[in-house]
C-alpha cells in the first residue's frame, strides 16, 4: 500500500551517502548490478533504448528518457540530461537526472528521486563490474582520460574490484587536470597527470585504461592506437551521442567489445564504429557465463558503457531500499485523485478529497 | 533564475481549481489551446507521438510519455497511464497523469505537477475548441456516449461554447448511468439517460455527439451506423489503444475527419480506419484557417481526440502561470547538484552543498 510518492530530493540522497557510507554504496551498487544481470532474461524486461531530444539551441545538449519495464511489475523511467558546457559556463555537472517508479496496476507515481548521483554511482559500478569480470586478475595500473565527474566515481569502483599500483590521468582542459588529483584524495592514491604528447605511453603502459570524456561528435577518437598490453581492459564511457567516439577503431578490433546495450552501443557507443559481426557479447551475457571470465581476463577487453536503462532501474530501487531502512524521504501527494473516479471535480464538493487517499 | 523544482501537489491543483473558478478555468484553457493552436508552426515545436508500455499484467493498461520540446525552449513531458480497471475495482480514475518541465539549458527539472485534473480539463478544452469551430451554429442537443471522467469535462467544455438544450447520455454500465446526472448537475441541464435501444435516436437526434467509453480493443465501434443529421458534429475521444475505436467507419466516411494528431490518430484513433487520404486537416491547421470554419459548422465533422502531447504543454504552463499569479505551489531541492560540478561527491566535505544552489 502507498501513501501518495515517495520523494528523496537532494538533501535526503547526501544524508544516504553518508549514513551507508561511500565505498559501502559503491559496494552494493555493483553487487546489485552483478545479481540483476546474473537472473536478468530478456523476455523479462522491456529496457528502452534511450530516446529523447537531442539539440543546439541555445548549445549542444540533449535531454532523454531511459524507461524499463519489469512485466508484471513496474516501469521505472529515468530523465537525464546531457550539457557538457554545464561545468565551465554555469558550475553545474554535465550530467543531471531525476528517476521515477511507476505502478502498473494503477499508473500511479510511486516514487521520484535523484539520479544526479546515482547516475555518477552507477555509472562507476557498471565499469567496477566490468573490470572485476573482463580485467587482469592482479593488481592494476590505471589509465584514465577525461577527468570530468565520471572520472571520479570510474576511479573509485575500479578500486573496490581491483587493487591500484599506479593511476596515470589526462585532461585537455588544465583546471579539469590540475583538480583531479584532489578530488579522488579519498581513494589514497598518487596520481602522474599527462600532457597530450603522454598519452601514448599511458595507454601503453595500463592494466585497465578508462575513457570518460566531453569529446565533440567527430573528434574523437581521444587515445592513440597503441596496441596496449595483451590484456589490457578498457572502459569506454564517454559515447553519448550519434557521431561521438572516444577509441581508435584499430583498439575495438584488436579486443573483444562489450556493449552495455547493443542496439544503444550501436547507436552512439564505440559500437558506431564495428559491424554487426564483430561486437561481442552484452555485459549482462558475459555475467551469466561464469566459466568464461578466467579467459577474458588474459585478453583484450573493451566495455563499451552507454548506461543502459537497467542499471538505472536498479539504482533506483536500490536507493529507495535504503532510503527506507535508513528511514530517509518523504511522501507527497501529486497526483490529484478525486473522490468519485468518474468525477475529475469530485474534490469540489468534498474539501478532503485531494489530500492523502490512504492515510 | 530559478531555486529547484516547482512543485504543483493535489492539494496545490485542488486550491487553484478553487481560487480561478470551474468555468474560468475552462475558459482559460479552451483560449490557450485556441492562441497556441493559431500560433503553431510544426517546425517550431517537436511533439512526438504518445509512446511507451502497452500490457495486460496484472491487467490490462499502459503507462506512456508524451514529450514536446519547444526549439531553443523548454522541454515537457507528460507521464501518462490508462488503467480501464480503476474506477470499478480501485475506486481510481481510469487516467492518472503527472508532467514535467526541464531547462533545455542545464538539464535541469524546472516543475513538476499533478496532470491528472490538467489532463481531464485540456480534453474537454480541446473538445470545447473543436465544438465551437465545427459544429453548427447555434444551440445544441448533446448526445454522450460513455458517462465516466472525460464525459464531465467533455460537457462541461461543450456548455462553454455552445448553449445546451438537450442531453442524452449512454453507458453500459448502470453505476456511470445512474450517477451521470448527478455529477453535471453544476451545469443545471437535464440529462436524459437512454439503453443501448434507444442508441440510434441518440444519435439521430445530436447535433453534437462525445463519444468517451472504455471500450475494449476489437470491441467497437459504441454507436450504430446512423447518418444523423446533416451538420453533426462528433469528438471522439476514447481510443487510446491500437485497435481501439468507438465509431463505424460509415460515419468516419460520411464526414471530415480532423485528427489532433495525425500520426497519432492513424496508430491509436479513429483514423486507424481510414487511408491516409480519406484523413481531413488536423484541427491545428483548421484553427488557423478561420475562413473554412464557416462551411465546416454545416458539414458533418469528427475531431479524432487521442490526446496530443502540445495540449498538455499548454495544460501544464498554464497551470504553472495561474499557480504563480494565485502564489500557490512550492519549491523543492530534487536533484543532488554537487558544489564542484567535476566531483559528484563534493557534498561530503561541504555539507550544505545540496542545498538549493540559488538562494
Amino acid at each position: 500500500m502507498t501513501v501518495g510518492t515517495r520523494l528523496l530530493r537532494a538533501d535526503d540522497m547526501v544524508a544516504l551517502f553518508r549514513e551507508v557510507g561511500r565505498d559501502a554504496l559503491m559496494d552494493l551498487m555493483i553487487e546489485e548490478l552483478r545479481r540483476t544481470f546474473r537472473d536478468h532474461r530478456h523476455e523479462d524486461v522491456e529496457a528502452r533504448t534511450r530516446d529523447g531530444f537531442q539539440y543546439t539551441k541555445p548549445d549542444l545538449g540533449l535531454l532523454e528518457w531511459m524507461p524499463t519495464h519489469e512485466i508484471g511489475g513496474p516501469v521505472v523511467v529515468k530523465m537525464v540530461g546531457y550539457h557538457p558546457t554545464n561545468p565551465v559556463q554555469r558550475g553545474l555537472p554535465s550530467v543531471i537526472a531525476t528517476s521515477s517508479l511507476w505502478d502498473t496496476t494503477t499508473g500511479e507515481l510511486l516514487a521520484i528521486a535523484d539520479a544526479t548521483l546515482l547516475t555518477a554511482v552507477r555509472t562507476g559500478a557498471a565499469s567496477g563490474l566490468a573490470t572485476d569480470v573482463l580485467a587482469v586478475d592482479a593488481p592494476v595500473e590505471v589509465g584514465v582520460v577525461g577527468l570530468g565527474a565520471q572520472a571520479v566515481t570510474q576511479l573509485h569502483a575500479i578500486s573496490r574490484v581491483r587493487e591500484i599500483t599506479r593511476v596515470r590521468a589526462h585532461d585537455d582542459a588544465p583546471e579539469a587536470a590540475e583538480t583531479f588529483a584532489d578530488r579522488i584524495a579519498f581513494l589514497g592514491l598518487d596520481v602522474e597527470i599527462v600532457g597530450t604528447g603522454g598519452l601514448r605511453s599511458l595507454v601503453a603502459e595500463s592494466d585497465v585504461l578508462v575513457t570518460c570524456t566531453s569529446v565533440d561528435i567527430g573528434a574523437g577518437p581521444v587515445v592513440p592506437a597503441e596496441p596496449g598490453r595483451p590484456w589490457l581492459h578498457v572502459n569506454a564511457v564517454g559515447a553519448d551521442f550519434a557521431g561521438k567516439i572516444e577509441l581508435p577503431r584499430e583498439m575495438l578490433e584488436r579486443a573483444t567489445v562489450f556493449p552495455d546495450s547493443r542496439p544503444q552501443c550501436i547507436a552512439e557507443g564505440e559500437c558506431q564504429q564495428l559491424a554487426p559481426e564483430a561486437i561481442g557479447p552484452e555485459l549482462v551475457e558475459v555475467i551469466k557465463a561464469e566459466a568464461d571470465h578466467r579467459r577474458y581476463r588474459d585478453e583484450r577487453t573493451v566495455f563499451d558503457s552507454t548506461g543502459w536503462a537497467v542499471e538505472d532501474d536498479v539504482a533506483l530501487r536500490l536507493a529507495l531500499r535504503l532510503a527506507e531502512q535508513h528511514d530517509l524521504g518523504s511522501s507527497i501527494q501529486i497526483e490529484c485523485v478525486p473522490s468519485d473516479p468518474r468525477d475529475p471535480y469530485s474534490f469540489a464538493s468534498t474539501p478532503d478529497a485531494a489530500a492523502p487517499r490512504r492515510p
